[in-house]
């Protein structure tokens, strides 16, 4: 029989539409495996047992056989900073802990609309911002392939319990790869959709998001395969009307394989020599695949992390821990204040502006690059899942070789671009609104990589 | 014989294809009658006759009485500020007096593309921020329908040259109001996209905006007639690779005529009487046209012009003018300093940072009455076009006195929005993408309206 904690999208409904399981069924397994190791792993920080599957019922009553929705009886974790009715929304800190939400955001319910089954919020760290999952209120979430690693972060919830067969996709949002990291850390899939893909309205609250949020982040999918992400991504993607950030552009054709840039130390990044091996393997089954993939195409972007940094630092240290900053765990506040503090502006709003200008005329160099080599295979981190303490505390110095070793990460963000990281840490990049051809070359990479399986627990 | 100098772009295309006029004919017309009275009024700044009357002779030559183009045989004013190849950019500054561009960018090249006949360049305000046309390097323009009144600004050049038929149609741009401002001011039409609709590309020089001009500032059209903005329209707007800010949007279907939204004194703005009877015809010749036009049903917008004031002054007075501010001409500098100095957050970044979270909390506001009203329909400024010295060194309380009159200005950039003026000095705006929308309501409202003449030299 189908172990449903392991299986795809189209794995599971095979099996719902065959009578080989019903969707309680499907739901139960994984509610059995996540009560017998969440506990050890910290993916799940709240679960709405009881309503999934009630909701799992309903659907095997309206339903049957009949597959009613594109996501039909799969199993979903959403990151914690996503608003799901009847759970709390956190942002990890413990004063947070009783804000409940009446009503689903818009991911949320487009999720629901296509018959997913939300199991519950996944963890991440105080106010999303780390490439760990460390939280106040939640604690700290382990790697289920080495319980001595991070998961990543901050969707490192999601791509826990993606790789932990606790849920079958997971929802993250990405600003500074949020989504890419944990799922590199985590060996599993992780898709930023370019910006304005993904509309965002939450009707819980007012927004109150800055501009480098409606520029620099995105909501998407973490998961076990290309399909499934690209299914979820299909999903959620979209225009709203209270989201006039987000654009109702269609899909561009899927090209046929083209030409491919290599990004290796273009941005300074720090990398270790398994993590090129792995750029060498991409770029090798890529071309296998019949892309024409070339070295040294791209003009230097070793300005690019630094003036995200300046930016998203800026916006941190100014704007949002004199307000929030006494509310954050200590290990996390104080790693904002060692890292971005090495970069962020100061005071001086011409700095920050200037940091806005020199990201456009970044943008443009890479953007002229592009024109000849559409998309880029980069490493995501530049090393494999440290260990779970890697960024607590380091002080200034250790916090700057850490983004040195991070720094083909954030200029996807700082160029609003779409990116697959693939679960052996590379990641392939494409231009706006090129997201058909992003997840096309993750098809074709895929065929050359092993199947992702769940991390024997 | 058609004066082809009053003409809209269908009748002078029907005279070429009827044989009535010949291309070379219409351009020469205009030239003759810029070279009459060009130097009363100041629209065009630079003409490139024998390049044009060579390009008219070619079209005639090439296509006969076939029209090769929606713009083919139209002649085109464009703001100094978009380069066209072999005149100069010098966005009105003398500094810039030899700074002859080598290329076309990118909406110059879609209006030659489609055989559109570039005159010139048109008059702008030095750094094109001032709702007046007066530049250190080409001194004041005025408005052809009464010389003692500004013809607006910053694209005053543009809309002084379609008032005075020297230009069938004008380019421009508008970050707070510069299209929309001198069209109402020289009584034709002048149409602002929504952002990211027509995109910027300029092989002249690398970009170095910062974000607020992605947000807030569009290219669009100035004319005597919807039809003709809208043929234009269709031709500069779409999306480029190199901007990647600009979004392969379709269309949306344009709607049967709905629910309207008066917005009156929802931003403070002072209004004199004329200018509210002006949006009382403009409700009353909508609701004839069928639209359901309602009052008081707009939230408090009142926070709206400041916050754009705070981004775009702090923008000026903190990155630009310490820059450039010594080479600007004194009555421009100063009107900066007065009118923006008592908006702009200061030196201290975090309340630059806030005004942009207000921006997202107040356009959330906005659009959530806009589902209910997706038009509005709104005054441009608070008044006709005032004489020509009502911005020169008055000082910061009657600058603020000036901003007070134009609140129903700049809420449409701060949010993205298009926006239409008609010649009687009243906007209809709608959501982003929505521009088929607001143009279809335009083409209700000139049922009712006079034809636009040209003024009268």
């Amino acid at each position: 029989m189908l172990a449903p904690e392991s299986a795809t999208i189209s794995e599971i409904q095979d099996a719902v539409a065959t009578g080989a399981l019903t969707r309680r069924e499907v739901v139960a397994r994984h509610l059995e495996r996540i009560e017998a190791h969440n506990g050890a792993i910290n993916g799940f920080v709240e679960l709405r047992s009881d309503e999934v599957l009630a909701e799992a019922d309903a659907a095997d009553a309206a339903h049957g056989r009949t597959i009613a929705g594109p996501l039909d009886g799969v199993p979903f974790s959403v990151k914690d900073s996503y608003s799901v009715a009847g759970l709390r929304r956190t942002d990890g800190l413990p004063v947070n802990k009783d804000n409940v939400q009446d009503t689903d955001e818009l991911t949320v319910r487009r999720l629901r609309d296509a018959g997913a089954l939300i199991l519950g919020h996944a963890a991440i760290p105080d106010l999303c911002i780390r490439w760990n999952t460390v939280s106040g209120l939640y604690g700290t979430t382990v790697n289920p392939r080495d319980r001595t690693r991070t998961a990543g972060g901050s969707s490192g919830g999601d791509a826990a319990n993606v790789a932990a067969g606790f849920a079958t996709v997971g929802i993250g949002g990405d600003l500074g790869g949020s989504i890419r990291v944990p799922a590199s850390f985590c060996g599993v899939y992780g898709f930023r959709p370019g910006a304005g893909r993904v509309a965002e309205f939450n009707p819980n609250h007012v927004p109150e998001d800055g501009i480098s949020h409606e520029v620099m982040c995105e909501t998407g999918p973490l998961a076990r395969s290309v399909r499934d992400i690209q299914i979820t991504y299909d999903v959620i993607q979209g225009h709203h009307e209270r989201d006039p950030a987000s654009v109702p552009a269609g899909s561009r054709p899927t090209r046929e394989p083209g030409r491919v840039a290599v990004l290796r130390h273009e941005t300074g990044a720090v990398l270790d020599p398994v993590i090129e091996r792995s750029l060498d393997h991409v770029a090798e089954i890529l071309t296998a695949e019949g892309y024409v993939v070339e070295e040294q195409v791209l003009p230097d972007l070793s300005r690019a992390p630094d003036v995200w940094a300046q930016i998203i630092g800026t916006e941190l240290i100014r704007d949002y821990l004199p307000v929030i900053g006494d509310k954050v765990i200590d290990s996390g506040r104080v790693h904002i204040e060692e890292m971005f503090g090495a970069y962020e502006t100061g005071s001086d709003v011409s700095a920050y502006l200037a940091a806005w200008r020199e990201r456009r005329a970044l943008q443009d160099t890479l953007l002229a690059a592009m024109e000849d080599h559409p998309l880029v295979i980069a490493p995501v981190a530049g090393m494999p899942a440290p260990p779970l303490d890697f960024d607590h505390h380091i002080g200034r110095e250790a916090s700057v070789a850490l983004l040195d070793r991070m720094r083909c990460v954030p200029w996807v963000n700082l160029f609003s671009l779409p990116g697959l990281a693939l679960p052996n840490g590379i990641q392939i990049v494409g231009r706006r609104f090129a997201e058909n051809e992003v997840l096309a070359a993750g098809f074709a990479a895929e065929r050359h990589l092993p199947r992702v399986d769940i991390a024997p627990l």
